[in-house]
């Protein structure tokens, strides 16, 4: 499915690090920089952008924060070939701390907030558009929004001069006509809009349903390599490159990667298919209390998980 | 998605037992049985139905039989709540070691064949239904058939008493499109059969698969308890029951079920998702040399693999 509109965003340390709390080595980070380069991606989303302010270094990784002095020890000398992305929460970057994109390695900022926070995402996106960067505003757990707020959330986004909108799973509790549906209210509500699409894995859809996305006409696809990503994790990137059969993009450098920088951290963290995580997903929840349970050492009590979680009259 | 002409069909003992060669303990088997019981799946796929000279009892487990005594010792004094299949290949049992179904615990034979074996499965399935079995031909690699192999096979199919045929992706190797183009093409061909789907996950579109499936009219479907299955495994059980949202179902004796039966197995033999199986299904090829690779000692070695099996003009 060849379509020049197409771009593709690599989340493997921004959502990756959701699991570590974005302690990735800069051994690590740059290799995941080569490899993406090498395979043509668009974007390599490389973390949050936030205030120093917001989160202790050390507690949490460079990556929390994408400070310039951290992009330029993973981007040397070399001329880069992909866009670098950083996501940004509304509270933990002070308008003041974001510079201007000359004087950054940054290309693109995309704003994360729910619904209620629309209208501050707006003003951050536009803030960002105004210093010269990219910038896209993902609204978060759909799944959890009324009909009502989410018309008025995408007339407001309509209404804004940001031109890519995401439609994210934050739960992963779409199922393939959840996306149709969705995409098409996007589409018709966000007239002139690019949308972008992240899904989550927790029901082991999060491939097929960007997929189901791109049917639908969404042009940026987020992904992460092996999946690798909060819980269950996100949409394989090795996968969705082989569909998307464009000549652009090479397959073999994101598997040389995932051999020799991915499956290290399988020892280490526990992302991926696992019950908790399609439980939450079926009774679209926020995946937190699978992650807990997943970090706890009684992780493979799954029924216990189910008895505290499922209520009987929702999943039986 | 709830349909009241839809029929579930778990494999896991006999698509699971290709990684083990069914060498599964009568307790295991027991378990599985009760388990589908209480969940309220239709049909339990327990085995093959195998003549004892086709194989050696000891090098493959009982299974690879069933055997009217391997079934008894199973279902033991209890009503049998939950139909019970057999899967039966082309040349491994003989027609004369077919009990009369009124002499056996089976319900249903599904026969499996190759394109070029489309008439002797036809001959085999219908000495089934002659012998009071429900009978299906599950049609497998046909993501490698060409076009006109395929429309005579559907021919031979529709003219047959055979009343279920399965569109089967051996390989991995289908999108949700596929799936929509071959249903409708099936559904066309074989007017008045009933239609099922036997997805596996080597691209994570097992689940994805099987739903597109369900919305163009399929009403088989097979699944298996955590996806166990051959190489990257299958569709999901306990998924798919979630999705269902049929109250026939019920999902926690599945997820009781994987816990205590399921997770032991994990140690021993490995299915599921992994670069090897996602190499062969997006390349369209059998997943043994895949299969090969992960029971290897160097199963990490992905890159190795990528270089030996895909050709640079097909996947780079």
């Amino acid at each position: 499915m060849f379509r020049p509109e197409i771009k593709v965003i690599d989340c493997t340390v921004r959502d990756g690090g959701l699991m570590n709390k974005w302690q990735f080595s800069d051994d690590f980070v740059k290799a995941v920089y080569t490899s993406l380069s090498q395979a043509g991606v668009d974007y390599m989303e490389i973390g949050y952008l936030s205030s120093e302010s917001a989160f202790k270094r050390g507690e949490v990784g460079a990556w929390r924060f994408c400070a310039e002095e951290d992009l330029r020890r993973i981007i040397g000398a070399e001329e880069k070939t992909i866009k670098l992305s950083a996501m940004a929460d509304i509270g933990r970057i002070d308008y003041d701390d974001i510079p201007l994109s000359s004087d950054s390695s940054l290309d693109m900022v995309r704003v994360a907030c729910y619904v209620h926070q629309v209208d501050a995402a707006i003003a951050l996106a536009h803030h960002c558009l105004d210093k010269g960067y990219e910038a896209t505003i993902n609204l978060m757990a759909v799944s959890t929004v009324g009909l009502r707020d989410l018309n008025e959330a995408l007339e407001d986004l309509s209404k804004s001069r940001v031109p890519i909108i995401y439609l994210v799973d934050s739960f992963g509790a779409f199922y393939s006509e959840d996306i149709d549906t969705l995409a098409a209210k996007y589409f018709e509500r966000l007239p002139n809009k690019t949308i972008g699409i992240h899904c989550h894995n927790n029901q082991q859809l999060a491939f097929a349903n960007t997929i189901a996305g791109i049917i639908a006409g969404i042009n940026f696809l987020d992904g992460t390599l092996y999946g690798i990503g909060r819980g269950a994790g996100n949409c394989p990137l090795e996968a969705l490159l082989s569909f998307l059969k464009n000549p652009k993009f090479r397959v073999r450098p994101l598997i040389d990667c995932i051999e020799k920088e991915i499956f290290p951290w399988r020892d280490k963290i526990d992302w991926g298919y696992s019950i908790p995580y399609l439980v939450t997903g079926v009774l679209n929840q926020h995946p937190r209390t699978a992650m807990a349970h997943m970090e706890s050492k009684d992780k493979d009590r799954i029924v216990d998980f189910f008895d505290q979680v499922a209520n009987t009259t929702e999943m039986v």
